[in-house]
């Protein structure tokens, strides 16, 4: 057996593992509560003025910090063939560097455990999330911050290639980042290490019953965790008796995921087809994204307090003041962004053929690296959904109104809280029958597990949502 | 056996296919020989100014087409911290849309064959090489040469996704084009279609032996054919003993070359680690691209017959004035860049644990769509090789001194006639021993052919250097 596939049996193993010696669900559930009782964090919502450090500059018309580091919030014009609206402005956030989110994992008792922390995020919900055991970007590593370096980073920069488990290339939200990504990294190591305060070892399986709760997991550890692949049923796991022994003991859904994720053959569209249906979207499709001054932005507004559209849609972009305990930096000022509605970020799935399948759409967003990625059946994370407007969207009556007992999952999950206030976006994943027809409208393909799993390594093909809802998916239940 | 498998048998049949009963090696170049015969080619240096309908444009600084379709020719100035130059000016083709290179196929007596055309290109040397069934830009099918539509693009425009056999997005030179991309397809047809004048039916094994001329075989041949896949050995030919047999019966060579084409599991690197390897590139590298006017490049004058380094290095922008028969367009005007050094393009490659890997290189260009792609062993375009200048590139001095028993291959190859002006490159395939360690610099990484094909599929990781030299890799020999 090639280390590949042990890599894969590993993540299987710690995926069915939902309460191991090292410490149970309720462990785990506790001692964030406990992290959460020790934080002391404040965030309130100043003047764009009132910035320290940060400020419009005339020049280059961004809002941006005096040293040119973290990010800066720029205008841009958008020209695009895709959608009813083919040419508009709106401010985004421009983070031009790739920042790590890793994980450190380690066997304890043949099972890999991954390591935890508890992070405070100014704009969090519940303030306290799960994120991986390092969150960098850049500016974090080279240490603009001025305060300490990043807990755990020597392990990632020194891990040797036999101990890179996952190493991928991710997108950030489309719509609100322009072309951000960020290095998805596992590495696991042998030797014993510190456990620091805020940080913990949790199996697969126990992050992914943590992601049942609303706010509970972050993004960063949500997008690392959808990465990772389980291999292929028909080469690797014929003769391992065990952990087909796990499978079948399982209840339908869980196993049926499962098959869908191992099963590389009977898929509805073959891999050729998936590839043949993006290469047209990306040559049919132009986006053509123009920086312009903030101050030009058509529609948008810069107020005292925000930067604004007009029609108080969409998203703001606030200033806002954080008091944060436990943080490099405990006190500071910076941009964030404030959404203005609810999002639903939803996977229709339907078995054919034996094997579970996902509508899958390939959506164009503005700030996308390479003009579309595969995203979730409906998305629509800022716009009016429950107005008229987006009455025409595909599928998003039918998730809307889908009896419970289809619904496989649902919870409120956060955007980073880093950059975005208190935004949260309901996550669902709806098991569809004999009412939805095979016949998928042109910018939606069927799609299996396996075949997600195997695009998700290539850079820029899902889109985060995507990613976010893949990541909640169980084997165990 | 499904679809993907039958059709990866039908393109391995093809790749065996020295003379089939639709024409004979030799009919083929006899054809080729009496079309360059028939074309009346004639190709002027002429002053920029005398540009029919091409000008600098005062308003955005571009050489450029008073319709602005077509391309242009942009000023950049490009920051990265890749290799010794970290800042410089150029000007570059900026054709910001994604054209058709596609191959109808079609079976005769059980084996495909592709539709080739003989293509009169006004750069080319030769003028005439084998190109597509369609070469066609946006511009082209869109009509913007106000002359006909290119033959056969109905074909391509209403193909049903089971007869697209390949679906690709691929890119162009990344020193020379602007995030170039174009979209390698094929399709199959059952249908008798006409074939006209200038076009001739050929396997894949044939065009592969005619990869072995100089010059005779377009780059857009070459990129389209090098994106095929032959599947897996122990998946899907384990029962075909007819292909197995064609196999056997071949020489080392292409018997070894056929085997790293097919075998999955047994590669130095696994493809995860190449993953790795190449998020590591795109994580550390970056890549600063910014418009400037032609005018304002550092280092670059206009002259009356050209855009050109001060030191006459690198390439010039010329202004041609073409005169041809047999095309859309009879007589006309354009810009082209015309390579003022040698190129050469080179893979060594060496048996690892029976498998033939490649050394590959992860290569920045200016031009590059998504930062760095995966490049030949060697590749200095334009670079001054046989000076001190490039005294210190690896591998260099070893491929040009290799002893000639090394050599699998070696041909002067064009780039695309439609832009580049009379240019070739060295194509070099060196079989190394055990004089080539199997540590690596930096930048570098084994790959099978198995691997290069799988990374193929997916948009913007092979470089067009590297596909054109895969192109040249037959099974046949």
């Amino acid at each position: 057996m090639n280390n590949i596939v042990l890599k894969n049996i590993e993540f299987l193993k710690s995926s069915f593992t939902l309460n191991s010696k090292v410490s149970s669900l309720e462990d785990i559930l506790n001692w964030i509560k406990l992290q959460k009782e020790r934080v002391y964090v404040n965030i309130q919502k100043i003047p764009l003025s009132a910035l320290k450090n940060w400020s419009i500059d005339e020049s280059d018309g961004r809002l941006k910090h005096y040293t040119g580091k973290f990010f800066s919030i720029d205008g841009i014009r958008i020209t695009t063939n895709y959608g009813y609206i083919n040419q508009w402005e709106q401010p985004i956030i421009n983070q031009n560097e790739i920042g790590y989110l890793g994980f450190i994992v380690k066997e304890f008792d043949g099972i890999l455990h991954f390591l935890v922390q508890a992070k405070i995020e100014p704009g969090n919900i519940n303030f306290v999330q799960l994120s991986p055991t390092l969150q960098a970007t850049k500016s974090n590593y080279t240490r603009a911050h001025e305060g300490k370096a990043p807990l755990y980073l020597e392990y990632f920069r020194e891990a040797q290639s036999h101990q890179i488990l996952l190493d991928q290339l991710q997108s950030e939200q489309g719509a609100r980042f322009l072309k951000k990504r960020n290095r998805n990294i596992i590495i696991k190591i042998n030797e014993d290490i510190p456990v620091y305060d805020n940080f913990r070892w949790a199996t697969l399986g126990q992050i992914k019953e943590l992601i049942k709760f609303d706010n509970l997991v972050n993004m960063d550890t949500r997008t690392v965790i959808s990465g990772i692949s389980f291999g292929e049923y028909s080469i690797e796991f014929d003769d391992l008796a065990e952990t087909l022994d796990m499978m079948h003991n399982k209840s339908n859904i869980g196993f049926n995921m499962l098959k869908s994720t191992l099963e590389n053959r009977k898929s509805l569209n073959s891999f050729d087809d998936v590839l043949s249906f993006m290469t047209k979207q990306k040559s049919f499709y132009e986006l053509d994204v123009e920086r312009i001054p903030l101050k030009a932005v058509k529609g948008w507004t810069i107020r005292e307090f925000e930067i604004g559209h007009e029609e108080n849609k969409f998203f703001k972009v606030i200033a806002a003041d954080i008091k944060i305990e436990n943080r490099e930096v405990q006190n500071w000022t910076q941009p964030m962004i404030e959404s203005l509605q609810d999002g639903i970020c939803a996977f229709v799935c339907k078995e054919i053929d034996g094997i579970i399948h996902f509508v899958v759409q390939a959506k164009l967003e503005c700030g996308n690296f390479d003009i579309v990625e595969l995203a979730p059946t409906v998305q629509c994370l800022t716009g009016n959904y429950k107005t008229n407007e987006s009455k025409n969207l595909p599928f998003l009556d039918y998730v809307l109104t889908v009896p419970k007992s289809k619904i496989l999952y649902d919870a409120f999950q956060s955007e980073e809280g880093g950059r975005f206030y208190m935004e949260q976006n309901r996550n669902l994943i709806v098991m569809a029958g004999d009412e939805m027809p095979l016949e998928l409208p042109d910018n939606y393909i069927w799609m299996t597990l396996y075949q997600l799993k195997s695009f998700i390594k290539f850079n820029n093909y899902l889109n985060i949502q995507a990613r976010s809802l893949l990541s909640a998916i169980s084997f165990a239940d």
